[in-house]
């Protein structure tokens, strides 16, 4: 059920022809009550067209509908492509009886080319058209959004006075300061605008912020969230299970977007531990998940912990070479900066691995997730656009 | 001849096993008059014994020597590993008749192993033995330091009263703030050992320092230059023609390992123009270089200016979204930061790529080498130490 699993949005997804085949309009509309809203995009300075308009539009803390294309990132395409995320939303606003002000729109697919309005404005109708509370309808949704993604991202979550429903889409360029994809996630639970953005703030941060597939940052990173009060117990929620929710929901999707990376063979947790500060923590993990040779060194199946600790030491993090420890599947194979454990006791057979780096510095921690880099990672990547 | 082409040098390669196959101990000797010497180091906080050693060994302006041996970083060795380092130096010292404070040592090969002093000590006093002033000793000295290298590195130049030569070692964990590698730049001008600093560090800086190959910083980074002043005319040369000379002979190297960075299909100079200084310049470019979408991109012959502009929209530099031009090859593709001209006229045919972006924001620029991401790489780096 995702998205339309709290009570108040409805959700449809069509095929209008942008993808080769396929789905490629989502929309979803907040019924209300309420229409309380947030937003995060990425930080990207090249800002897609539709990141333009969206960031504008959900200044306000109110979005009725969000309407997603894939099959065209439209970045890069001047004062043309906004204009045509504009009509995008003028469209959808007036098919559904609502201001194109409160109309967010996100696209996903190449950049620097125009889209096809001549195929998306109508299927803009035909998702109004198609528009359902049922599973299948929130699922189409979830489809949509696709792009190299092979399977469709959602996670739900509930409590006392709300649920939660989510569905995302990721693949290439994901990196930080958003990891690069689209997410929309709704709940029925009464809740103000400035309420609903610092939850979702904060829970971004330590969920799709920390997903670094690539270190690529896209131009279209979004990641929208929309209460509509619509719950029986509208209002009853505890607001610190409500925000623990909505952060698990947001882990749940970013997690799945790192298992589904494009042409990764490994999903890769790295966990700094005893780091001065969380955000030491989170520097350290990143340089690690930004190495391509240690991410080579994991599709390879080997442990090589003299990789991971020259990408610690391009930070300015606070460690000393000669105390730092690090476990790959819980074998200690780095001890004081030093050969360790056997490392023929790593098993690395499998997808999921996790890196324990433990600087010695202090008592916080952070987890960066990423992948292993691949052959298939670079055919996928060399072949996308041509 | 390069190392040993300026007069008072001598130079040696063996074979001692640390390696599978070939020479794998260098050594080039200084025998003056002068013994000025200045080198930069890697700047990972992660330094290899070798670093730690050298770096203090030179820190007087003073080198008679430098030991080099391929097969092994030993790097992440501990103590261990130092005294390891300080033994390799007064072996050689004593073989010379010289103080082991300055003898400098270079290591390249895997981190986290300790060397093989029983195979290394032996190694250096057949050096030792074989030291030549001939060509075919040079080349020996440029063959052992080799590791991926699928061939040897030399440069020279020379002007009035000085000649330089140089050698090179790269291949992987090529990248910034020290292209990954090593190098020995000899020349016979007569120099005082902070001209001699001045002079290096301003080459450096504009040519190892701008050829990022993987964005991966090396534990064992090191070029040392050294000067006897033997040259027949010692002491008439011009300062500017021999900074120039010295600079050239830097990104000649620099060129080289580029060009020879393991598993590239291409090798693509990032030409930043129009920014509002020279480090801003730097920083684009450098971050287009660590673009994995970017790389795989050229890798595919694919001219993908959208991935050049989001890589560039990660960073703080002046620029204007909307301004911004892209010219691959020499087609501006990217023209106002949106479609340009037509991209199937880009030829990416040939190994050489060069990429220009102009940030519309003042006189300033610089190029970043780099290499493309292949299939290659993956296989390289992922089979590496197993």
């Amino acid at each position: 059920m995702t998205v339309t699993l709290p009570e108040g949005f409805r959700a449809a997804g069509v095929t209008a022809g942008l993808k080769s085949a396929g789905r490629d309009i989502a929309l979803i509309v907040n019924d209300g009550p309420l229409h309380a809203a947030a937003a995060t995009f990425t930080s990207n300075r090249v800002a897609a067209a539709p990141v333009l308009w969206s960031a504008q539009a959900v200044s306000d803390g109110r979005a009725d509908a969000v309407v997603l294309n894939s099959g065209g990132a439209n970045a890069c395409t001047g004062p043309e492509g906004f204009a045509d995320t504009h009509r995008t939303a003028e469209h959808a606003a007036q098919a559904l009886g609502l201001s194109a002000q409160d109309v967010l729109v996100c696209s996903t697919g190449l950049i620097g080319q125009r889209l096809r309005m001549d195929l998306l404005l109508p299927g803009v109708e035909a998702a109004v058209a198609e528009l359902g509370e049922d599973e299948g309808s929130a699922l189409a949704a979830a489809e949509a959004i696709r792009t190299t993604d092979t399977v469709a991202k959602t996670a739900q979550a509930s409590g006392r006075g709300f649920t939660i429903g989510g569905i995302a889409k990721g693949a290439g360029m994901l990196a930080p300061g958003m990891a690069t994809m689209l997410a929309v996630i709704t709940t029925d639970a009464e809740l103000d605008p400035s309420t609903l953005d610092a939850a979702l703030r904060e829970a971004v941060r330590v969920s799709f912020d920390r997903a670094d597939s690539d270190g690529c940052m896209s131009t279209n990173d979004t990641v929208v969230a929309m209460a509509s009060g619509a719950h029986p117990e509208a209002g009853a929620h505890d607001e610190e299970e409500f925000r623990a929710a909505l952060t698990e929901v947001c882990r749940d999707l970013a997690a799945q977007l790192i298992a589904d990376a494009e042409g990764a063979a490994h999903e890769i947790a790295i966990t700094t531990i005893g780091a001065a500060t969380e955000e030491q923590a989170e520097t350290a993990g990143r340089a690690v998940a930004r190495s391509n040779l240690f991410k080579t060194a994991i599709f390879g199946g080997d442990p090589n912990w003299g990789r991971i600790l020259a990408a610690v030491g391009t930070t300015d993090v606070e460690f000393d070479p000669s105390t730092i420890d690090v476990a790959v599947n819980g074998v200690w194979i780095c001890r004081a900066g030093g050969i360790g454990e056997d490392r023929s006791g790593v098993d690395l057979s499998e997808r999921r691995v996790e890196v324990t780096i433990d600087l010695k510095s202090g008592e916080a921690e952070a987890t960066i997730l990423t992948n292993d880099l691949t052959h298939d990672y670079v055919h996928e990547n060399s072949a996308y656009s041509t």
